[in-house]
């Protein structure tokens, strides 16, 4: 836990996101559902490369990732989920994971290859999303 | 082997850009250097998604990009590695790894966020990048 590193706190600062807590993971949804399921999963451990995880760890973590994109592949129906691990601007571990959609708007380009209105839910909305994706890792 | 799929296509393709075969993936050169170090993983088996993998395939897999990954750091001294598994225009399965720097045209914003100029490098330059990461791997 790092005081400064804005990933320590997320788990905290947006606890109405949650989603699940995992071994090694936490997984929230992403504020901005622009691109409807985008979903966060940041490390417990303050961490920033692939290599630097023993190689146990490192496997049960992409596990996780690997549920996670399963499950948001059932609930969406993507025709394929996106999954990166950038950290230029907040180096802990954090893996974006967003099913895409032949129509949606910047589809089959990468989701950062035009900036987009952010697209915020109502509370129902946030909690409908996450109730689904927590059913279907479940 | 797919007959339509670039990717199943590339080792032959770019054997130019070859820099290493590994258990499960080639490992390529990007052939547009404008990121200084860009590598492509992919798949010897044409699969998708992560969740299409067995267990222990996914976790060789993992540490074969955690590899390239670490030797690249090691060759480019970048101030973060990003990892990138999109596919949305080819799905068989292909890591971008890319070495990102602060003083890089983009940083800190993703490599897709602005449109810039391929740049290739000569013969010799490619054979020299391709022989450093070679020779961090070994």
């Amino acid at each position: 836990m790092t005081a400064t590193c804005s990933m320590c706190r997320r788990w905290n600062d947006d606890s109405d996101l949650r989603i699940i807590e995992l071994d090694h993971s936490y997984v929230t949804l992403n504020r901005d559902q622009f691109f409807p399921g985008y979903t966060l999963l940041f490390t417990k451990q303050h961490v920033t490369e692939l290599f630097h995880l023993e190689r146990a760890h490192r496997s049960e973590l992409m596990d996780e990732v690997s549920r996670v994109a399963a499950a948001l592949y059932d609930v969406f129906s993507p025709a394929k989920l996106n999954y990166e691990l950038l950290g230029n601007m907040v180096p802990h571990m954090h893996w974006h994971l967003i099913p895409r959609f032949t129509d949606d708007p910047l589809w089959p380009r990468p989701i950062w290859a035009e900036p987009h209105e952010e697209q915020r839910l109502t509370i129902a909305g946030y909690r409908e999303r996450v109730a689904l994706i927590k059913e279907a890792l479940a």
